[in-house]
Formats: structure tokens, C-alpha cells, sequence
């Protein structure tokens, strides 16, 4: 199939079998192959720019806000002081660009495997790229998951923004990368990943569930809508070192002035809790995992 | 644009601009155009059976029950005894499948104004089209804005099932169509209307809300994921003329063993609250309205 056929870029994928979405695009900005992935930078017609990395959308600035926002803010507001904070993946810069905006973080570590996504997002994508410029931020271009196994007892909170799991994403959707994790974080801290998609995916989603079950007292799932998602949707698998935490009701409670000073163009309290509000057929997919 | 190439069928829609969702076929079942609209029945590979109207998915049974659930219960659990209930298009039977399933529904009145879907949809749909079959229901074949003008304080709850506002739906999204819901209504009564996609048509979604706050004392705004609807997403426009209605928090519970004999897939109590849980940028769209 001509992917480019009339200007439009299809994404065909197995995350959302049977189904795909098309964006219109008025000019390819960029198209490399490196080591790890091939990279393609879109100006579209009506989503803004878009990164794709192996021919699936990672973001574009139409709606990057609300996957970005929750990503960071779902853990980093259920943590009491979150001030060392770990991004695993993120190579557009998007997720950093939030965490900094949380007044307790201190010190981030962000570890990208791709040293020419950051290169290409800062030149191509500066909205979301801004995040790598702030003085929090302490970048590591290596493999995620060699930099976590030698982090003990390091982090509040760790986010893995990675791609989905298929291909060389994988691992980081297994048992091993979660006890890898669980061991960088410092007592009661608080881990988040994107959890594949719960509607075309609803036993990949669980069985992110039972693994964080498995390693956590507290586990916490939930959801935000992204239009260029497959099935505009993600999931995300939370996870905490204290029993007590209770992923719906956030800690920390920014009020509208502040959000809005933050510039939060999707989080707030309200969708923090409506974020683990699951329908019928998740609850008993994770139920049944 | 070949819709049918290689056996996807394209939707190319003004409701999410500059993007669109295919869905790979294995059979067209039906198409006839009556003197309404184009009608497509199609079996798809992984959505089982569609119904495509005018170019446009109206439903697949891969994900109705989201949308059929969702608009049916919002309404219904906010009123203390919806006995006699109108359904104003919803051809296919699926809201009809769930409105009936309410233990407090005596009487549900649908008008559907293409009695020819009506009739595919019972051949092809067998899935939805069974809320046809129920004793509480009452079906007529017209025009639902005329009907509606006839039926000053009749019920307790009116549910707009409708396509989108573009073409001949225009009007069920405009001012005049919601006074004849109003004036339909009884005392306390409520209002649910699909309202429009909230990511790509923020300001027509904001512009139902306007209308809405113009007309009834309380209103509500929800919206739920339909991964074959536009973006992912569908709003949903609530006005009660009961000032106290406060529609995030339901008055009819259910039970977890309720909604399993009720065969809910998608709807409870959780979900019913976070449904109005608004991100900040449509916050801010109502704000502006």
C-alpha cells in the first residue's frame, strides 16, 4: 500500500488490527534510518507536526498534550515529594517539558536510546523539545535498560515513555524491566508506564496489570484519550512502593490558577480520578488476569 | 479516492479534519440508498458488523456498547423515576436494547424517520436491532422533529440519538430543536443529545452547551471513547429542568451483579462520574461559549 498515496500518511498496525488511521500531510520534514529506528518528521495538514518512528505516530502537536500531561502528572501528583524523577524513552522532549513544570521535582534524569530523535525533535519540534533546555533536566543518550539496573534506590517517581510493545519495545513491558524499576525507585516511590491500548489490546493491558500486581502493594490503571492513539486511547500501569497509595485521589491538588500558569492544557483533579474510572470489560479483563 | 481499495473502507470526514479511520472488510452485506440517505451494511474483519450511513460509521459491535450504554444511563440514572422515556432517531436499536434494560422504564417511545434501516438493521444488526423487540417499546417511522412537537410534557426523559451535525442533522444541534425537547419534557424531566466531537469540533461542542444553558436549569457534559467515532471520542449534551440535578453524580445506582445481569459492558457508577470530568481545553471552550 503507497503509504503516501494523495498526501495522506497511513499507519498500519497490529495495536488496533482491522482498523488505521490516516493524516493528511502537506510535506515530510525529515526522513532518516538510524541504528535503532527509521524516523519520519511530518508537517500535517490539520494536527500540526507529527513524529513517527517506524511508521507508527508517536505524537503530534494536535494532541501530544494530553498523553504528556498524564503521563507525568498521574504519578508526580500521587507521590507526597516527588524530587528526583527518572524518564525512561521520551525522546521528543514532551514528558520532560511536563515534569519540570511540578514545583517539588528537583532533578531529573532522562535516559533516550536515540540520540538522533532528541537531535531531530529539537530542530523539527521545538514545542515539545523545550523540555531538554530546562536546568532540571540531566539527559543520558544510552539503553534505558542497562541505565535503570544500575540505579538502586534512586528515584521518587520513574515514567517510561517508551513506544508500544511490539518490537524492540518489548522488554519494556515485561516482568524483568518492572523488578528493574521497582529497585531504582526509593522508598514509597511511584512508577508509571504507557500500558498499550485497553480497547483492541485488553489482555496486553492486563497483563501490564498482573505483573505490576505482582511487584506492587499498590497498583493503579488508567486511560486518557489521545485522537492519534490507536483507537484514540491509551493505557497507563501505575505502581506504588507505599500500600497506602491511592492512585484516583492525588496528593498533590493544583488549583485552576496554577494549572493555568503551568500551562496544563488537559490535567487536572478531576481527570486525575476519571483516569482509573474503568468500564465494565477492562475491570474484568484485569479481573480475570 | 477508491473507499473500498484493497478491502478498507475510508471514512473521509469533515468531524475530524485532515484525518481518518479505515477499517479492513470482508464482505459489503447491503447498500441501498432510500430517499433519506445512503445505507451500507458491512461485515468487517475485526469490528464485526457495521453500519455505515451517508458515508459515515454509525456503529460497529465491536465498540457500540460504549456509546449506547453511555447515552442511555447518563440520563436515565440522573432522574429519581424514568418511567416513560423518547428515543429520537437511533435506528439501528442499540440505545432501544439499553433503555429498556432500566428497571424504572414503563414506556419508550422511538422515532426513527428511515423505517429502512430499521428494517437492515434487523436483518444485519441482529445484535442491536433486538431492542425493537421489547413490549415496552413503541415504534413509529417519521420525522422526529415534528413528533417532538407534538408531545408537550410527556416524558421523563428524551435521548437524541442522531448522526453527526453535518447535512440533514444540522437541525437536532440547533436552538429550536432543544425547546421542543424542553417543552416535550415533563416537570424534572431530562435531555441527552450526542453533542459532537470535543477534540477537533471543540467550539460546536461548546456551542450545544451554549444552547443547553440557555434552556434548562442544570446542565452536564460528558463525553465517552468510541474508538470508530471521530478522533476516538464521542460528548454527550445533559439539561434537567430539575435545578437540583447535579449530573456527575448519579441517583440511580447500580450494583456490581446488577450490571453483570444486565449484561453493562461499558457503564457504572465510576465511569458515569468521570465521563464529566472535563480536560482543561474543553473547560475552557464552555467557558468562552
Amino acid at each position: 500500500m503507497d503509504l503516501f498515496k494523495k498526501s495522506w500518511f497511513t499507519e498500519v498496525y497490529d495495536m488496533s488490527p482491522g482498523m488505521c488511521l490516516s493524516i493528511e500531510i502537506d510535506k515530510v520534514l525529515h526522513h532518516e534510518v538510524t541504528k535503532y529506528q527509521d524516523i519520519l518528521l511530518l508537517e500535517t495538514k490539520n494536527c500540526g507536526r507529527a513524529l513517527v518512528l517506524d511508521g507508527i505516530i508517536q505524537c503530534t502537536e494536535f494532541d501530544e498534550f494530553s498523553y504528556q500531561e498524564m503521563i507525568s502528572f498521574l504519578p508526580l501528583c500521587c507521590h507526597p515529594d516527588p524530587k528526583k524523577v527518572l524518564i525512561v524513552g521520551g525522546g521528543d522532549g514532551g514528558v520532560a517539558r511536563e515534569v519540570v513544570k511540578h514545583p517539588s521535582v528537583e532533578l531529573v534524569d532522562q535516559v533516550e536510546i536515540d540520540g538522533r530523535v532528541i537531535d531531530l525533535c529539537k530542530e523539527y519540534l521545538p514545542s515539545m523539545a523545550v523540555g531538554f533546555t530546562h536546568p532540571k533536566l540531566k539527559l543520558h543518550v544510552a539503553d534505558g535498560f542497562a541505565f535503570v539496573r544500575n540505579r538502586l534506590h534512586n528515584y521518587d517517581v520513574i515514567i517510561t515513555d517508551s513506544s508500544d510493545p511490539v518490537g524492540p519495545a518489548v522488554p519494556l513491558f515485561q516482568l524483568e524491566y518492572f523488578q528493574l524499576l521497582r529497585n531504582a525507585l526509593k522508598p514509597g516511590g511511584i512508577i508509571c508506564s504507557q500500558a498499550s491500548n485497553p480497547w483492541s489490546k485488553t489482555k496486553e493491558y492486563a497483563d501490564v496489570y498482573k505483573i505490576c500486581k505482582q511487584l506492587f502493594p499498590s497498583v493503579g490503571f488508567a486511560y486518557t484519550s489521545v485522537p492519534t492513539y490507536p483507537n484514540g486511547i491509551i493505557g497507563f500501569a501505575l505502581g506504588s512502593l507505599n500500600k497506602q497509595t491511592n492512585f484516583k485521589e492525588p496528593i498533590g491538588v493544583f488549583k485552576e490558577e496554577e494549572l493555568s500558569s503551568m500551562k496544563m492544557k488537559y490535567y487536572n483533579e478531576d481527570v486525575h480520578q476519571a483516569a482509573f474510572s474503568l468500564p465494565n470489560f477492562i475491570r474484568q479483563a484485569l479481573k480475570e488476569s
